[in-house]
C-alpha cells in the first residue's frame, strides 16, 4: 500500500502565495515567519506520516466495540493520541492563559490537513475536542474555563459535541433532551445519537457538551441551552472524582470511519447526569452557531485531506501498474502513460489544487474575522460567512468524485479492501452529511448568507474576483482569464436570479440552492487557480521548472475540463426553476 | 427497511412505447403479446420481491467463506437459486433444442432488472452462467453442447468466466495460463483472479470457461484459446464423475457485493485440469468478443437496477422522515416537502427513466441484430455495437451518483449500514470497473466503434435522432425539443472533432473518449425521454393523469437540469484536448 506524504510544499505555497498569510501580520503579537511555519508543519507532517497514518487501515478493519459499558477503540489509537497530545498539537491555537500556544488557527488547519489525510477516524477525536474547547472558551464562565480548559488543551481530557437526537437531525428545533435545575447544577436526561467519539479510553476524562431544554423553555431553537456534562465529575480541587450518570449505549456500524466510535449516549438513566450551564439559558443554539464556521470549514478540510490521500495512492499505483503497450508499442506501459488515466489523475489533482487554495484562503479570512478590527473585521466576518458553506459543501462534493476516481484508477484492485483505496471513498461518504448536510449548506448560502444581506457580501466577493481578473488580462494566461470571466458573468447573473427567487418565495427559492453553491465553488476554485498561476509566473514560492509546469498543467486542465461544469449549474438556475417548483410527492407516482 | 417493488409499469412502458418491441415481430416464430409479457414479468417481479430481495442485506452482512477448499455462500442463497432455476428463468432465452424457452432476450433483460435490483450479488451467479451458456452455444461443438447445455439451462449446473490474471486485467494480451494437449483433451495450468462465483454449493457442478495459451501460440490476443473446465468431470453417460484439478484458493474481501464470492482459482496444481477446447485454437478472444454486447449491456442493466432500488428506498424514507416545518409553517414536514430533497429525488428518477429507456432500446436492437436478416441485421449489428459502451459506461457512471444521492436523502441514517442504503452504493461501485472499465468502454466507443467505420454508424444514429426531433418540433413540448437539438448539434460537432483527433493520433485521441461517451449518453437519454413523453401525449401505454404528470416532470427536469451537463463534456472535447495531450507523469511532480 502506498504511504501518505504530507504535501508540505503545496500547503506552504497555498498559505504564502494564494492565501497571503501576511494579511494577518498587523494583528499578531508575534509574527509567524516562514521558517517557523516550515518547522511546525515539518513536525506535523512527520507525526501524520509516521504515527497516525500507519493505524488507518487497521483501524478501519478493527473498528471499535462496547465492552461493559465502555468503548474500546481500535488498537494503537491510544498511543497515537498520547503522542499527538504530548506534542502540544491540540493546544496549538488555544488561549495561552489556559496553556494554549496562541498561534493563528490557519496553522492548526494546515496541521490538521495532515492528520485528517493520515487517518480521518483518528482526527475526529481531537477535532471534536477542539469544538468543545472553543464552545467553553467563547461561552463558559471563568470558573468553568479554569476547571476544564487546561486539561483539555493538554489533551489529557477529550471533548464531544452532543446535538443530534433521533427526531432532531438537521432540525435542531426538535431537541427534547431535558435539563432540570438542582441547586447550582442541572440534571440532564435524554438520549443523543451520532455522538462522534462519545466514549473511549484515550483520555482520562471526556467533557460532553450537550444541548438540552430547561423546564418551561420556549419551543423551537430559542429554548435550547448548552451544558458541560463530564464523564467523571471533578472534586473541589479539580481532580477526577465519581462517575457521572452518562453511559454509552452502543456504537453504530457504519459505511466508513470505522475506527471513529459513533455512539448512542444516554444521559440520566439513574438520578440525572450532572451538567453545568454554558453561557445563558436558552442561548445554546446561538453558542453553537458561533462555532459553526470553524466546524464546517473543518469538514471541508477533511474533504481536501482525504482527496489528497486518495490521489496520492492512485498516482503511486498508476506509476507502478503495467497494462497494455506504450504509445510507440515497443514495451508494456505503466498505466499513467494512457491518456484516459492521465485524465483521471489530473481531474483529481487540479481539483485538489483549487480546493486547497480555497481551504487556506477561507482559513486566513476566518482568522482575520477574529483578530482584526473595524472595517476589516466587518468585511472578514461577512466573507467568512460566505466562504464557509462553499468550503464545506463544494469541497466535500468534490471529495466524492475524487475518492471514487482513485478507486477507478486501480481497476479491479480498487474494489478489494486490502488495497486500502476503497476505505477513502467509504470514509469520505460521511462528509456531505455531517456538520450540516450539503443541502443545508446550500440553503445557508442562498438564504442566511445571500438573501439576508441582499447580496452585499457576495457582490463584494464577485467584485474582488473581477478586479483580479482585470489585473491578469494582459498576462500570458489571458485565454484562461477569459474563460473564468465567462463564468464570473454567469455567477453575477445567477446571484441576481437567486436573490429574486428568494425574495419571491424563500422556501421555493431553495430549490436553486445546490446549483448556486456548486457554481460558486467552481468559480472560486478557478479564480484561486489563476492566482496560484500568477504567483508561479511572478516567481513567488521559489518553484523549479517542473513544479511550475505542474501548476500550469493543473490550471489549464481546470479551466478546460472542470470550470465548464459551472455552465450546467448556471443553466439549472437560469432556466430550471419551474421544473423544480412544480414538484411534489405525486410527481413520483407511477 | 423499505421493500423492493419491481417497477413493472415502467418496464412495460419502456418496452412497448419507447423500445417498440413490435420491431421484432416479423422475425419471431411465436409472437410475444402484451398479455404474455405481463404474465412473465409479473411472475419475475414476485420472485425478485419475495424470494431474492429478502436475502440481500443478510448476504451483505454474512458474505461467503472458504471451508476445506469449498466456497460456502451466504445463507438462503442456495434455496433462492433453486427457486430461480426451477422457475425456468435461466433458460428463458435459451435454445429450445437444449431445453431453453427460446424467448427473445429482451425479456430476460426485463426479468433480470428485477433480480439485479433485488440482490446484485445473487444475480451475478445466473448472469455468469448465462455468459458461459452463450459461449458454449455460439462456439462449442455439438458434442459439448449436448453434454453441458441442458443441465446449465436447467440451472442444475452453473457456469463461470475465467479471464483475468494478476498481470492481465484490461490487458488480456498478457494472459499466461497454459493449456497442453493430452490425447483428446487439454491440461490447463495457471491461476485466475477475480472469478465471480468461482465456487459455491448452489449447483451440482460448475462449468468454468477458461482462457489459456496453447504451446507455441502467437503472442498477444491472437494466441489465446477458450476451454471448458468443469469442476466435476462427466462420465460417458454425461453423469458427474471425479473431481477435476481446479481449486478455489481464496475469496476476496471487497467494498461491496459481499455475497458474491470473488475467487482466486487455481487450475492444475496436480496433474493439470482437464479442459475441452471451445471453438478453434487461438480464437478464444474472438469468441469472448461475440458475447461482449450481452455481457456489457448486462452490466449497464445492473446500473439501472441498483439505481432503481436505491431510489425506491430514498423515496420511501423521504415520505416518512419528518424534519423541519412545511412551507406554511403549520406542521412538521416530511422531508419530501423540502425543495432540495425534491431536487435530489427527481435527479435520481429522471435519470433512471432515461437509463431504462436506453437499456430496453439497446436490448431490442441487440435482439434484432441476432434475429433479423439482410440490411436490417447489418444496421442493428452496427447500432448495437454503438449502444453497448454507452449502456455500460454512461449508465454505470449515473449509478454512482444515484446510489450516492440515495444515501444523502437519508442524512446520517444513510451512513449507518443497518439502514441498507449504503450497501447499494458499495455494491454499485464495481459496475464502472468490471466487464471492461468505463475508460475501456469510452475507448471502445471512440476507437472500435467510431473511428473504425469513419463515423458511419454514429452519423446514422444522429440522423435518426434528428428526424424524430423534427417530428416533434410542433408538439406541446417543442421547448424541450429545442434544448435537445442544441445538444444534438454539439454531438455532431464533437463526433467530427473526435474523428479528426483519432485520425491524427489514435492514442492521444483517446483522451477525449470519456467526455464523448458521457455526451452521447446524455443526448440519447434526452432523445428517449422525449420519445417517452411523446408516447404519453399520444395516449400510448394507457397512463392515468398522475402517471402522465410524473412523466412530464421527469422529462422537464431532465431537459433543464441534467441535459445541460452535456455542455461541459462538449467544451472538454472542443477546447480541452491540448490540456490532456500535454500531460505526462512529470505533470504530477511537486
Amino acid at each position: 500500500m502506498s504511504e501518505y506524504q504530507y504535501p508540505i510544499n503545496d500547503i506552504l505555497f497555498s498559505l504564502l502565495c494564494v492565501a497571503h498569510i501576511e494579511r494577518l501580520t498587523p494583528y499578531l503579537e508575534d509574527e509567524v515567519d516562514s521558517d517557523l511555519l516550515d518547522a511546525i508543519l515539518g513536525e506535523a507532517g512527520k507525526l501524520s506520516e509516521q504515527v497516525i497514518a500507519p493505524i488507518n487501515a487497521s483501524g478501519d478493519k478493527d473498528g471499535s466495540r462496547v465492552e461493559q459499558g465502555e468503548v474500546i477503540e481500535a488498537k494503537g489509537f491510544k498511543e497515537a493520541f498520547k503522542a499527538y497530545s504530548q506534542g502540544g498539537w491540540i493546544g496549538l491555537s488555544g488561549d495561552p492563559k489556559y496553556g494554549g500556544q496562541g498561534l493563528p488557527s490557519y496553522i492548526a488547519t494546515a496541521v490538521n490537513e495532515g492528520v485528517q489525510a493520515a487517518n480521518l477516524s483518528f482526527s475526529l477525536c481531537p477535532l471534536l475536542s477542539l469544538g468543545a474547547i472553543e464552545a467553553i472558551s467563547l461561552h463558559a464562565s471563568d470558573e468553568l474555563k479554569n476547571r476544564y480548559l487546561p486539561k483539555m488543551l493538554a489533551g489529557e481530557w477529550a471533548g464531544t459535541m452532543n446535538l443530534t437526537e433521533s427526531a432532531a437531525g438537521s432540525d435542531l428545533a426538535a431537541i427534547s433532551c431535558k435539563a432540570t435545575p438542582d441547586g447550582d447544577v442541572f440534571r440532564i436526561k435524554g438520549q443523543k445519537i451520532f455522538i462522534t467519539w462519545g466514549d473511549h479510553q484515550m483520555s482520562d476524562n471526556i467533557i460532553h457538551l450537550v444541548l438540552a431544554r430547561l423546564p418551561g423553555a420556549p419551543e423551537g431553537v430559542k429554548g435550547i441551552s448548552l451544558f458541560i456534562v463530564p464523564k467523571f465529575l471533578l472534586n473541589e480541587q479539580g481532580e477526577l472524582s465519581e462517575r457521572n450518570d452518562v453511559q454509552v449505549v452502543s456504537v453504530e456500524h457504519k459505511m466508513g470511519i470505522h475506527a471513529s466510535p459513533t455512539c448512542v449516549m444516554s444521559f440520566g438513566d439513574k438520578e440525572g447526569a450532572v451538567g453545568y450551564l454554558v453561557g445563558r439559558e436558552n442561548e445554546g443554539i446561538k453558542a453553537m452557531f458561533t462555532m459553526m464556521n470553524n466546524a464546517r470549514q473543518g469538514v471541508g478540510l477533511q474533504g481536501l485531506a482525504i482527496s489528497e490521500r486518495a490521489y496520492q495512492q492512485a498516482l503511486d499505483y498508476a506509476k507502478e501498474r503495467k497494462q497494455g503497450m506504450n504509445a510507440s508499442r515497443t514495451e508494456r506501459a505503466a498505466i499513467i502513460e494512457h491518456p484516459d488515466v492521465l485524465r483521471m489523475l489530473m481531474t483529481m489533482k487540479s481539483q485538489i489544487d483549487a480546493m486547497r487554495s480555497l481551504v487556506y484562503v477561507a482559513a486566513v479570512e476566518n482568522d482575520l474575522s477574529h483578530l482584526s478590527t473595524g472595517e476589516q473585521q466587518k468585511q472578514s466576518i461577512a466573507r467568512t460567512a460566505l466562504y464557509t458553506p462553499i468550503v464545506k459543501g463544494w469541497i466535500t462534493e468534490q471529495a466524492q468524485e475524487i475518492t471514487s476516481l482513485a478507486i477507478q484508477v486501480h481497476g479491479g484492485m480498487g474494489f478489494i479492501e486490502e488495497t486500502g483505496v476503497a476505505q477513502h471513498a467509504r470514509d469520505a461518504r460521511i462528509l456531505p452529511i455531517y456538520e450540516g448536510t450539503n443541502g443545508i449548506q446550500a440553503i445557508d448560502l442562498i438564504g442566511r448568507k445571500l438573501h439576508s444581506d441582499k447580496g452585499e457580501a457576495m457582490m463584494s466577493l464577485l467584485a474582488e474576483i473581477e478586479s483580479e481578473l482585470v489585473q491578469w488580462q494582459e498576462s500570458t494566461f489571458s485565454t484562461q482569464v477569459e474563460k473564468v470571466r465567462v463564468v464570473l458573468i454567469q455567477a453575477q447573473k445567477a446571484t441576481q436570479y437567486c436573490l429574486l427567487a428568494m425574495e419571491k418565495n424563500p422556501v421555493l427559492g431553495t430549490g436553486l440552492a445546490y446549483s448556486y453553491m456548486m457554481l460558486m465553488g467552481y468559480l472560486i476554485g478557478a479564480w484561486l487557480q489563476l492566482r496560484a498561476l500568477d504567483a508561479c509566473h511572478s516567481g513567488q514560492g521559489q518553484l523549479d521548472e517542473t513544479q511550475k509546469r505542474s501548476w500550469e498543467h493543473s490550471v489549464a486542465f481546470y479551466c478546460d475540463h472542470l470550470l465548464s461544469r459551472s455552465s450546467s449549474h448556471f443553466i439549472s438556475i437560469e432556466h430550471g426553476q419551474s421544473s423544480v417548483e412544480g414538484l411534489d410527492a405525486n410527481s413520483f407516482i407511477r
